[in-house]
């Protein structure tokens, strides 16, 4: 499976940038949202963007490695969690309502059967991975079945006519997966890389830590991004990146999550540089890993509120400054427009 | 005048805390969001509180230490951006109208007459302050008529139904009067508090902060909040203070925006310190003085996102944080309304 994903064409850059500059303002005062106002204009390849049915994607999915004890929470949390996100109760839901975002629940690999439900995805490529601690998560075919899976669903998404899509996950055992994905892809050793997660105490900690260093000591101590994926990944995990690839081909706005998100979007990077480009991070976690991770990704996360409870909520909560930003460049006057004076030269 | 505002009750403290721990997340992992709506259901005395019309208020002045070349624009900027406020083409329009407040400006002293617009509130108290250099900026009289006119204001605005409101301002030069009050409130050096404002190059800062030196030598170095608002303020920084009081006093939420309206917001402190506990601020400009203002107000801002430009800009961004947090705490799931496990204890 390859994906091509060329950098994006610079060209318009100096137009946009001078159209910035000329907006009612000292230039640079409304900082990260002009860098914003930039990027939707050289992803969309346009003077003028406009932002289409925002959605948040939740991909959710289970984790063999939960069965040794790295999370503060049980396994059925994960499908308990989908429950609520299809009931409307989540936190996700709520802040997505609040902002103006539909929502879309991905079954990529949780260890339930769902009924049927206009929100939700069926798209589980088994029951939970396998541990690995034991073994490769995944096999290479689900790893491939979880990506072009992910990909599918982006283009479906952009046949409805969306052009920014948030992602976010729920995985018990998931911040675990991630950080062994920063381990071998970033070379983040796994002491910074290794947090708390949904709130272990300090002996769960040492206990995560001693479970990941073990696993990784499965492998080499780089691998390949597919192979990465599949040993320590998760179907959500795998799921998203394919996504955000597919994604960033289409030229849509991808908005990161946190910790887990941020290591798919890690794994995509690593498949295809280009897709980077369509990347808006929306924060840095809590979760002590994703400063680290940020930084593989030369990021700057656009909030930073001590959130560290995925599902997206951190990508929703920014959704309103990437749409603000774009209103600041399609709505805002210029000096020459409102007939103010500028700073003398 | 005197602005009686006692500190917000915390009985409801122990049951909101609660409230929030039980939604269908770990304790905590909402971060900020969690502290945010704490204070509201605290500021509205309930465990279901409404955020109801929303508004930014965005106060205009003039300041005669302008003619000391303190700023990298000319005077005439700021009726100029007044007019481009009323023409709904300016930074905080467009950000409103994407986040869904309403916008009205003030008049408190520009040296400009406005014609009447439906958008415009006109309490010129004079057309712009005197030169703080050669001595009080405003006359006692003055500076209390415009404390009132806030507080006025902010009634009329209760009156229509609001309940949270976001403060802005605009004049040029008010950089340096939210720098001299930090000074004399605070005590924070002016080496520090003073910044490039719109602005100004190397030469313009040195030039600025002998300006400032001198007329802080006029005055002793610690003052009472009245004198040193009267002394250094501006009209809209006043009329700020007053429209901050009387919306403690209302138990109205007061969202803060940048280095001039937190100057307001800290001579409204020191007036009458219960008022801080009605007070969100927005976040950390890029103007050097915010961030040490913000440690005085021992104030959390949400947002870091490299802001300098005022008008409200700020206020207006973080107003979907605070309206997410107030749908998190009425609409969220329990663990147990949601039948989700929770951690084990």
């Amino acid at each position: 499976m390859f994906f091509d994903v060329p950098p994006l064409p610079r060209a318009l850059e100096a137009e946009l940038q001078h159209r910035i500059d000329r907006k009612t303002k000292p230039v640079g005062a409304l900082g990260l949202l002009e860098a914003l106002a930039l990027q939707a204009g050289l992803v969309q390849g346009t003077l003028t963007p406009q932002l289409c049915l925002p959605q948040v994607l939740v991909f959710a999915g289970d984790h063999g490695l939960a069965e040794e004890g790295v999370s503060a929470y049980p396994q059925e949390v994960t499908w308990q969690m989908v429950m609520n996100f299809l009931a409307e109760g989540a936190a996700v839901n709520v802040l997505a309502r609040a902002n103006g975002l539909a929502v879309r629940v991905i079954d990529a690999g949780v260890k339930h059967d769902f009924a049927p439900h206009p929100m939700l995805v069926q798209a589980k490529v088994a029951p939970g991975t396998r541990n690995a601690l034991r073994g490769p998560a995944m096999s290479a075919a689900q790893c491939e079945q979880a990506l072009a899976r992910g990909a599918a669903l982006v283009a479906e998404a952009v046949a409805q006519g969306s052009n920014v899509l948030a992602f976010g996950e729920m995985g018990i055992a998931n911040t675990s997966a991630a950080t062994l994905l920063l381990h071998k892809l970033a070379g983040v050793p796994l002491d910074v890389g290794t947090g708390r997660g949904t709130g272990v105490d300090d002996a769960g900690l040492a206990h995560k830590r001693d479970v990941l260093t073990r696993a990784a000591a499965r492998t080499a101590s780089q691998l390949p991004p597919f192979e990465a994926l599949q040993q320590y990944g998760g179907f959500e995990i795998a799921m998203m990146t394919g996504a955000m690839l597919a994604a960033a081909q289409a030229r849509v706005l991808i908005l990161v999550d946190g910790f887990i998100t941020s290591s798919a979007a890690l794994v995509a990077r690593c498949l295809a540089p280009g897709a980077r480009d369509c990347m808006v991070f929306a924060h840095c976690s809590a979760e002590s890993g994703h400063r680290a991770l940020l930084q593989a990704l030369q990021a700057t996360p656009l909030l930073d509120l001590g959130l560290r409870l995925g599902e997206g909520t951190g990508a929703v909560l920014a959704w309103p400054l990437l749409k603000s930003a774009v209103a600041m460049l399609n709505e805002m006057a210029s000096f020459e427009s409102a007939g103010v004076a500028d700073k003398p030269a």
